[in-house]
């Protein structure tokens, strides 16, 4: 940062975020930074709330502008991930201005959307990492302070490993990414290291979103891929068969994209910051 | 049909069918068409079992191609859906012969993903139906006499009941349509009505779907969007704020594609057939 205080707006695309985070991660922040402690500005949005939302789309996408066409804001941070990116960000996509472009954003899982269509308008600081609701995890500070490390002095320690070694690389959920294909919010990676995690979802359904994304010819000129976590997986009946790695390894063989190991990102407190593009 | 008797085989490209199914459909068929009773020939391979499947991803798409390209078969029944088609849909198509062109297929939920692949390969006689397993549904008889009627007769009574007004038709399930698009196997339905259905899924999906489905630049060719019957929505927490129609007609109102109502399909004995394209 090229300032003393890092500031960083916090806003809510998808669902509603708990109140206790707005408490508990500033006062992570202070310890964490007790000389130049970042300032950060949840917006009010964050607790909006209708029906699955954090507030209705036209909410949602406003609040999410007030920040990203803010100059005096560094970052923005994604509150949390849940469901709703998607009915906003072509509307966000549309209105924003020039500051945008001259700050981080940061979030996974559902965020993905609005990373992809920034990404995709050549935002040059996008990064898959924890939202402040991951302060709410057991061990949760972890999570939030390496977001917050790679916000205000962009950490090399809070990267994903393999980052950093001359390769473009991108993250995404699979079922997030496979909902963006053959849409205009599609972001172009080719020859980028695809890292790819899941949370929530029975095999049959990884396997399929699997099929989908490595199906797509655009995807196919991706340099690789690595699959990161895939966690709290919900029953298959009758039993799968395969791992979660044996269907990436299927499918990577099937399209002929590299398979390239495991990467360090998933749902959970150990979640590293995988910057898109070259990073910044 | 020209000859007097028909003759059906069942395949099951993805969950492996009950025995039972195979007793119970031969014995509704001699009590429907006493004179001139359907044959219907199960292939061993629809009660295989492979981890999740009805045998593996060579043994699915063999037995597929054994009944396709056989002369003596009018029709390919599927036995059931499931999960699966889309591991064995692309080694299936690279392999059919003259004689698969001319006989009928029927299926639907995850037999939609070789429907597409059929119907972008320009077969004329490919329809959503009811599948042979639809006979264990309570009251399930008169949905497997629905798919025999077409199948036998090509029955007008079997046919949703918008079907044949001179526009183009096609069926899907929501998700199973989701998986398809920006692969090669996503069918060209530019100037169809599209009737959608869903099964067992929560709301916050079945929204996310619908916005990947109105996005994408060619559905947005269809003449207009039919919402079929969604059943078994699982729990949304919290509660979504809007009914299924509700989600069909903001994601309508959204893309500019035509709103056209509710069309009597779904995974339940009223699903109705659906011939892809102005039907045969």
């Amino acid at each position: 940062m090229s300032k003393q205080r890092c500031r960083i707006g916090v806003v809510a695309p998808a669902s509603r975020m708990s109140p206790e985070v707005a408490e508990r991660v500033p006062t992570l922040a202070g310890s964490l930074y007790p000389d130049r402690t970042p300032e950060i500005v949840f917006h009010p949005q964050c607790f909006a709330s209708h029906g699955h939302f954090a507030g209705d789309d036209e909410t949602r996408a406003r609040a999410f502008l007030d920040i990203a066409n803010d100059e005096s804001f560094d970052a923005v941070w994604f509150a949390r991930g849940g469901y709703g990116s998607c009915r906003m960000a072509e509307a966000v996509m549309r209105k924003l201005k020039e500051p945008s472009r001259r700050k981080a954003y940061v979030g996974y899982s559902d965020a993905g959307v609005v990373l992809a269509a920034l990404y995709r308008a050549r935002y040059e600081s996008v990064a898959h990492g924890p939202v402040a609701q991951d302060i709410l995890r057991e061990g949760g500070d972890a999570a939030v302070a390496r977001a917050l490390a790679w916000m205000v002095d962009r950490s090399p320690e809070a990267l994903e490993p393999t980052v950093g070694s001359g390769k473009k690389t991108a993250a995404f959920n699979v079922t997030v990414l496979s909902q963006l294909l053959g849409t205009p919010l599609q972001p172009d990676l080719d020859g980028h290291v695809l890292m790819l995690e899941e949370v929530g979802e029975a095999m049959y359904r990884i396997d399929r979103s699997l099929f989908h994304i490595t199906s797509n010819a655009k995807i196919r000129r991706v340099s690789g891929v690595m699959l990161g976590r895939c966690s709290a997986i919900t029953p298959n009946e009758p039993d799968f068969g395969m791992s979660e790695e044996d269907i990436a390894r299927h499918w990577c063989k099937k399209s002929g994209i590299p398979w390239l190991g495991r990467a360090d990102i998933g749902h959970d407190t150990n979640n590293k910051i995988v910057p898109f593009g070259l990073g910044q």
